[in-house]
C-alpha cells in the first residue's frame, strides 16, 4: 500500500538526487509504518518537461528552479 | 492549494497552445477563487504518447484527435 | 482527451463553486481547442480532507485557506 | 466516466502489450458495467523511465522486471 | 508496477461491483504479463463525488450514468 | 514544484500518523533540494476506502494492513 508519488520538472534534479529521493522518502514512509510494510512501499517519480508546470501562471524552467534553490524567492 | 493537472496527447497542442492552456486555467481558477489565490495555484500538463489513450478501446493518434477538432464526430 | 483534475481541499469551496470551477474550465478549455472537443473534455473535482495537505509542511485547514483568501499571505 | 490510468515502467511492455493492455482492460470494465458505457470509457497508460519507480526502496530496471516475469521473486 | 487507478463517480458502482472490478481487472493484467507478476499487480478505486464529474461541462449525478448504462445516449 | 502525493487506505493510519507523514516526507525532500524549496513542496494524503485497494487481485482492510505492519507476510 502506501505510494509515494513524486511529480517533478524535468532537467531540475539529476539522476543521483532522483535516487536518493527514491531511498530517503522510502526510508522515511518505512521509519513511520514500520519495517514490515517496507516491500509494499513503492515510490515514483513523474516528471513534466519544463514549461509545463505554471505556478501562478508562470511556465517554469529548470534553471528558474535551480536560481530559486540558490537563491530563494520565485 | 488549487492544483490542476492537464492530461493530453503528445502532438496535439503545440508550445503555444501549452503555454495559453496554463495561462488561462489559472486565471479561470483565480478570477473564481479570488486573486489572493493566486501564487498557490498550480497548473501542470502531462502528455501520454500516441497511441497510449484509448477511447472505448480505440487508442487515438494525434492526427484523429486533429481530425475530430476540425470536422467533429469521432 | 482533454482530461483535467482539479485537486482542492475540502470545505474551502461551495458546491456552487465547485460547479462553476467545471463549468468554466471546460470552457476555457474549449476556447483553446475547439467547440468540436467539447464532449471529450472531462472535469474532474478531487478533494482531500482538512489536515492532508500541507505546504512547507504545515497542514492546511479550511479557515486558514479562507483567511489566504481574504487577507493575502500564508 | 470510468477513467482507468495504468502506471508502467518504460521499456517493460512492448507496443504491441500496451495496445492489448488498452483494448483488454476497456472490454473487462464493459463485461462489468454494459457495452452502452463503452464510449466513456477511457484508458491511459503512463510510463515512467527505468530508476523512477522503487519498490521498498529499490529502483527497478526493465531488466529486473522481466526477470520477474520469467523466473518470479524479486 | 503495474498499478492501476480506476476513477469512479460515487453511488454508480455497488461494492460488489467495485470487488468484481479489482478482481477481474487484476486477472486481465496478469494474462497478460505473465502470472509471475500478480503480486505486483495493484488495482485501486477512486471515486468522487456526485456532481464532481463533468463530461463537456455537464456534471454527472449517479442516476444520470445509470440511466446512460440502461438506455445509452448522455 | 515538487508535488508528493501518497496514497494510503482510510483507517490505517491515525491522523497524527499523517500529520507526521507531511511533516517528515516534507523535511527530507527540502534535505535534498535546500531549504529555499520548502514553500513550493506540498505533500497531500489520498485515501481509499478498506476493500478498494487491491494487491494481486486480493482488496485489503486495514485490520488486514495493521497484521502485516505488527506480523509481516501478506
Amino acid at each position: 500500500m502506501p505510494l509515494i508519488t513524486v511529480n517533478l520538472i524535468e532537467n531540475v534534479f539529476s539522476q543521483e538526487e532522483k535516487a536518493e529521493i527514491i531511498t530517503r522518502l522510502t526510508d522515511t514512509m518505512v521509519a513511520i509504518e514500520g519495517e514490515n510494510m517496507r516491500s509494499v512501499t513503492w515510490v515514483k517519480i513523474e516528471e513534466v518537461p519544463e514549461g509545463q508546470w505554471g505556478i501562478g501562471g508562470m511556465a517554469l524552467t529548470a534553471p528558474m528552479v535551480h536560481k530559486l534553490q540558490s537563491e530563494g524567492g520565485l
